[in-house]
């Protein structure tokens, strides 16, 4: 890629952020928009805007997002948002901190030089961009001095800047669970791998007197986890129904105008997809279906409750001190029996997965990992394949009919520019939902584990297939002669192949940032979908909400997406330092934008209490030392003598995140007790929070408890 | 070493061991060495002898141990005694297992071949034992499938003695720690690595806050650690006089004769080593000299207790449940500030550690590990020259005035049999007490721990420089040219080493056995020395007392000496099946000798409720594990075409490990709340149980509590 083919992608990408914004100020000013633009405020009961539209102009966002505070965050959106920021900020203070020193000392000492013209490697490739790179420099220069000492500044404002954030993240997750408000989840913990019940004695009795005897003072009650697969099933058909009928009323309600004063009733067929079968009246037909599947759900409620308990519990204290301390203390003499778990917030549980044994986890877990390793290895080869002919002089030669369009400058400098990002972009989007599912199969207990889970695969999935694919892949597509000389020098490999790849990354970080933060703050996708659905599908409030339901920020595939821009950016950050204001940008631009969604937009699905952040700070400490590796790599390439004097950078970035580990993590694996002993501004409600946890198939105000009493235990 | 002088040493070990018998019957029969071998009996206030002694017959010790039941052994000796029984019935349980398949097998199928004459690889030294084992038979001979089979045979027995031994344990520990009455170290935990205190509050202050909001209504009080170090030195010092005061008292009486009916006061010099100064009468200087000590002890106390806290403590809870569940839980946010740990017994407390701050230990722990690493690889090269130069030969050619000595056939013989392995046995003896040292000095809390450390550290060092160690180095001495073609060959070049070392080893094991277990029962050391003492030092009963303590069993020795027997028979028993029974000899004399010296000689100096198993288990496993490498090596230097199907042991063995550390091991580190939630039979008195942990040089009758109250709670 040339150097105007550069400049072209990013002025493209800068005018479609231009629009964007300027779309986004017209549409979210119309009030017709505001469940799109504001859908956080309004289900929080607030008024869309602050201070109403007349007065506002289209950049108020902005002053009301740079105003926000941490706190106002947490009150919106939850300690995971605000940990969310945290990475940002983080991020985004190494790279100013870096690019102050990188760029007013690198760039001139790369420019001044014209090593390239002497050295033979570089396969005439080179461009404009790549005289303010370290393939500037003549090998063994001194020059090269300035940029060994710029790598170890990058990694002392790192571990400065993460030191902090893992320490303030800690406070706020101590801070967030301090609180005096009731949170069902502790004062509960999930007990698993429960022994077989002894003859003659039901399981709630066993659990219930394992318990009481150990916490004689406060033990509240129990809960037997049940395999309510089949209840869920015949509850959903029952939702269902309901929201047919609320449908089939609202369209007669719609039709009593007055001209027809009766209106006309709805029908429907009964038969598949209510194409075939006999005619009927919706509201009577769906008003007897509900009536059906209510006894149905009642008589399969109770059959689970008594038939399907499973070998896990819920167990309840009145303390929120003993259910923290019970939470991470061995119960059993034998470990895989009676293993407890702090509860999670009760949405969050994976209920099937409740009732996995212990060492089944243990090889679900290395089984998953064997196959994502697989996938992981298996795709490098199609994206080397992509990146090597999704170059616009292969298609010309692949698909001879495109050659006209590529005659077109314009149009041909933008394909350029953009096909092997475009590619990538879609490419990547495939895999989480994967990932996902996988995790699942782990037999890990909560939603949000299962993310994080799934997030980590993934970015390790982006750093290998992606930055080292794509690198490699050109490398290896481009010189063919390198494999050959040196098929086993990986790192050396990886770190000559990263300056010829400098200008795709610019490219894609520029790409990412300005179209995507620009559709991310416009929210065309939803806005065209909502407005869609309101007009030709929703006839009740209740899907009308739906249509609109923001949904949450998507952690689990945002953060691997980032880290991926982290690890392109520390790798470049010495070797073409003008990466550097790019990634500063593009956490930036996403700190100011996202902070607008989360306050505004998006409504968390859980709350984790900032467990994310942990998986973050091992990640961002994953890029900074692949970074460290491929420098040490390029110094190598680069001849520089004083190259193994990088060495220890390695070194003490493990060694850093081992210290981390030690002396931060454990606080967010298990709740500590000096958080859990503060005092609670009222008495739990116990009812309350035992009913919390109660599957929504398996709550019935109907029904009298007492018939429940099979599963769950007497106070 | 010839066939002839393998008997020899054998016959001789074996003449040693039925004259230390008969000694023993002889002199264990006298009442006057009663205290020293029933010392264990006589403090636990029971009858020397069960049925007084002319009834006895001199075999009634062997009845009486193979008789004595597991739950003696623990009533007394402790679960410690009986774990290591445990230990030595497995590997009894697997040698004799093994060797039911082993013997009848292995023997025929190698005595029937002739492979070594065809083999160019033996260099001379082949002797008739060598015809009983693997080393016989004919390379890529199908003859090897029966070695192979027993190969698995060995791992599979091992894999299931050594299951049900974890779970006995675990039984054991699981019922000792359930026991009903009141041991002290169950109601308190220390803590350490408490944060500086804030200014205008005490430590004390600090402390009891801190675990009051957690704990209201469990808290008992709390315990100061302080710096004791001083007041230790002056207490020790008024102890000694004390002594001094009564030897002198005893003097007195004795002289008070017929004759003189006055008695004389004994005198003595106040200046060095009582050698020089000026004369004065005893018993007055020491009454004086302890009065001042006194007021020097009491003075030191109070500064002590006031001004020399540390920022460690210990709580005392009124409940064994919460203590359990406060010692496994989090309590800080920030991991190295208040972290916590189940107390030990009071008198295995290792109190100069307790102030030793969290990452302080971390890298006093990583220190050490490299300290001995060095030093297990270090000495190597002495041990290697050892076994080359401790052959008669070689010490004929460097000290030619013994060859006269070497001439008398019969001496030349003994000496031949058992220098090398005497010179092993002695240089093995000088290290224990280093690696003890550099144990404690990694920080560990309390006196189990810091054995078991230096006990694993001693396991290996033994396995690597004795038996890796004589092995290698014999075979690099004696060929030379094995080293330069394959320098890199570790395990094949070990694998064919092994069999020119089989009868050292033999003879190493056989000697351990007769002549170290005939010592051990004799107590022929403790006996003279005790006689000694009795006749010329001790005055008085006190003293008399001290010079018979037997001691406790000496497991940070004891163990990895045994695991070397372990490792040894393990390589060796597909190999030269023929140590298989001397190794199940070595333990099964072994059991019954020390049965009878658990039961009624040594006294247990503290209790780790079996928390040494662990431990076990794990060098158990790594001998295995060496024992199956060193196989596949040897298998491929017999040229046998199948030895990859060998590759799937050593990785069962450490999946064995893991399930068994992921099944067992946390129930060893943590107490378990199922356990400790058992009903005690009498409410614990708080005030003992707080007075067991006061160090003898803090605790004073004398003084009033409320002068103590600086570092201690109220109640």
């Amino acid at each position: 890629m040339d150097f105007s083919s550069f400049l072209t992608s990013l002025g493209t990408s800068f005018i479609i952020f231009v629009v964007l914004m300027i779309v986004f100020a017209f549409l979210s000013s119309r009030p017709g928009n505001n469940v799109v633009y504001y859908p956080n405020r309004i289900l929080k009961g607030l008024e869309p805007l602050e201070g109403g539209y007349k007065s506002r102009n289209p950049f108020t966002w902005i002053k009301e997002a740079l105003t926000s505070s941490e706190r106002d965050v947490v009150a919106m959106s939850g300690v995971d948002t605000a940990v969310y920021f945290v990475f940002l900020g983080t991020v985004l203070g190494i790279l100013v901190f870096s690019g102050m020193i990188l760029l007013p000392v690198l760039l001139p000492v790369a420019v001044t030089d014209d090593g390239w013209k002497s050295q033979t490697t570089s396969n005439g490739t080179f461009s404009e961009l790549d005289k303010l790179s370290m393939a500037n420099i003549t090998q063994k220069s001194n020059r090269l001095w300035a940029f060994f000492i710029c790598c170890y500044w990058v990694s002392i404002v790192s571990f400065i800047l993460l030191w902090r954030a893992y320490k303030h993240v800690s406070w706020l997750r101590g801070e967030a669970l301090k609180a005096p408000d009731v949170k069902p989840e502790q004062f509960a913990v999930v007990v698993r791998d429960i022994p077989a019940v002894a003859e003659g004695q039901t399981r709630k009795d066993q659990v219930d007197s394992y318990f009481k005897t150990i916490y004689p003072d406060t033990f509240y009650r129990s809960m037997i986890v049940t395999d309510h697969k089949k209840a869920d099933k015949i509850w959903e058909e029952l939702e269902g129904y309901k929201k047919k009928l609320a449908r089939a009323e609202a369209v007669f309600e719609k039709s009593k105008t007055d001209a027809n004063p009766e209106g006309t009733r709805p029908t429907n067929r009964t038969g598949l997809l209510g194409i075939c079968g006999s005619k009927v009246d919706s509201i009577e037909y769906y008003n007897e279906q509900i009536n059906e599947t209510i006894t149905k759900l009642e008589a399969e409620q109770k059959v689970t409750l008594k038939d399907k308990q499973q070998n896990a519990a819920i167990i309840f204290f009145s303390s929120r001190v003993v259910a923290a301390s019970a939470a991470q203390s061995l119960h059993a003499q034998m470990v895989d029996t009676w293993s407890v778990l702090a509860a999670p917030e009760p949405r969050q549980l994976l209920w099937p997965n409740l009732k996995i044994k212990y060492f089944q986890r243990e090889v679900r877990q290395y089984v998953v990992y064997f196959i994502v390793a697989l996938t992981i290895l298996f795709y490098m080869i199609p994206i080397a394949f992509i990146s090597a002919f999704t170059t616009l002089q292969n298609l010309v030669k692949l698909l001879p009919f495109i050659k006209p369009v590529v005659r077109i400058t314009v149009l041909r400098t933008v394909l350029e520019a953009y096909l092997p990002q475009i590619a990538l972009i879609v490419f990547l989007a495939l895999l989480p939902k994967l990932l996902l599912i996988l995790s699942k199969m782990e037999g890990i207990p909560t939603e949000s584990h299962a993310i994080r889970a799934a997030s980590g695969k993934y970015f390790y999935f982006t750093v290998l297939n992606v930055f080292i694919g794509v690198t490699l892949g050109g490398t290896l597509f481009g010189t063919l002669k390198t494999l050959e000389n040196s098929p086993n020098k990986l790192v050396s490999l990886l770190a000559s192949s990263l300056p010829g790849n400098a200008t795709f990354f610019l490219t894609y970080v520029a790409l990412k940032f300005f179209v995507g933060y620009g559709l991310e703050l416009s929210r065309l996708v939803p806005l065209i979908i909502f407005h869609l659905k309101r007009k030709y599908l929703c006839k009740t409030d209740a899907e009308l909400r739906e249509a609109w339901a923001p949904g949450d920020l998507g952690y689990g595939t945002r953060v691997p997406g980032d880290m991926l821009i982290v690890t392109i950016v520390f790798c470049y950050s010495v070797i073409a330092p003008l990466i550097v204001p790019f990634g500063a940008l593009y956490f930036g631009l996403g700190w100011l934008i996202l902070r607008n969604q989360a306050l505004k937009v998006y409504v968390p699905s859980y709350e984790s209490y900032g467990r994310m952040w942990p998986h973050i700070h091992n990640r961002i400490l994953a890029s900074l030392i692949l970074y460290q590796v491929t420098m040490l790599g390029y110094f190598g390439v680069q001849k520089f003598y004083y190259a193994p004097f990088l060495i220890p950078l390695p070194l003490l970035s493990i060694l850093f995140g081992f210290v981390c580990a030690k002396k931060f993590y454990p606080a967010f694996e298990r709740p500590t007790l000096e958080v859990a002993a503060n005092t609670m501004n009222v008495a739990p409600n116990m009812d309350l929070v035992f009913r919390a946890f109660i599957p929504p198939s398996l709550s019935s105000e109907k029904i009298d408890e007492e018939d429940f009493e099979d599963a769950r235990s007497h106070v």
